[in-house]
């Protein structure tokens, strides 16, 4: 069982909170219980699972990952995205996250967030469900 | 099939090994196969996978994770502990696993750590396992 | 379903793409969809999911990697190797990737690569595959 979302960034870089959007994913494919696996097929883009209550805890994120990987060092690719490409491959492609009763069994204080380094751009997100 | 661990920390910062807690609840699940996911519901903790020989490995990593996300850098977080969130995801939330024969199917010096950055506290681990 | 892959890498830190690799495994297991799992059951090798048109975005990345995690800066452990277990952390060990008509459903730009990041070494890649 596999949906694909389509997520707009709106900034070069951005943590936006996609938890609805796979919750009613699921809800489509009819998932019960299992694996949801959400998946971004991109290379300069990832996924992160923190906190979705103080949006400061998000902007101080992309504000480390700025710091240690920032856009001026000289890289080789000549694209000059090498920052998105490093960034993404830091908080990871791919996250697992158990589903009960039909939801994403996350913690009280977690979201899910597609991680955009190199917007705006339109993005996919695949989530991909298997029962437990 | 999801059972939930209960594991406490002991200290603000440590790499925990909790392998043997999560091959008791493959064992409790009678798991024979398949993907066990693990998964920590939590933002300012996370799951580590790496060498549960020589305990420097898991000093030397959270020294190193001290000193590229240091406590005493200003973040916009009121409570104070960004660098908690971004070491969790830094480290990540979840690890997927093989299982053969009812065990994990970890490499010779592989463990898996609940890795604590805002502790001591009581946390949870969800294990979560799909047949092959 | 599990089939172990045998991989050798051909220096000390190097993205050994095996893309090629998995899809045969998936072709040889007969997996139509469903969630893939890549798992690198070792502590100084990872596993990295990023582009694979411009070589130059993988020595990009383990340069950026090399310069976070010095060689040079001492560490406890006394193998000497801390910074191949941390950097292997820091980019994981598994990634699920979806897997649709036979073969993993990768974006354009997409490969799997081995993070080598203490070799030349065989390493060995498992590949698990669960219906959806």
């Amino acid at each position: 069982m596999i949906e694909r979302l389509s997520v707009t960034s709106d900034a070069r870089e951005q943590l936006k909170d996609i938890t609805d959007e796979v919750n009613s994913a699921l809800r489509k494919m009819g998932a019960a219980g299992g694996i949801c696996q959400v998946f971004v097929p991109h290379t300069t883009a990832g996924l992160v699972v923190n906190e979705n209550a103080d949006p400061a805890v998000c902007s101080d994120m992309l504000d480390w990952l700025e710091e240690a990987v920032p856009q001026g060092r000289p890289f080789g690719h000549a694209e000059g995205n090498s920052p998105a490409h490093i960034k993404a491959t830091l908080v990871g492609q791919s996250a697992t996250l158990p589903v009960e009763r039909g939801r994403l069994a996350l913690g009280t204080w977690q979201g899910v967030f597609l991680a955009e380094f190199d917007g705006p751009r339109q993005r996919t997100v695949v989530v991909n469900v298997v029962d437990g």
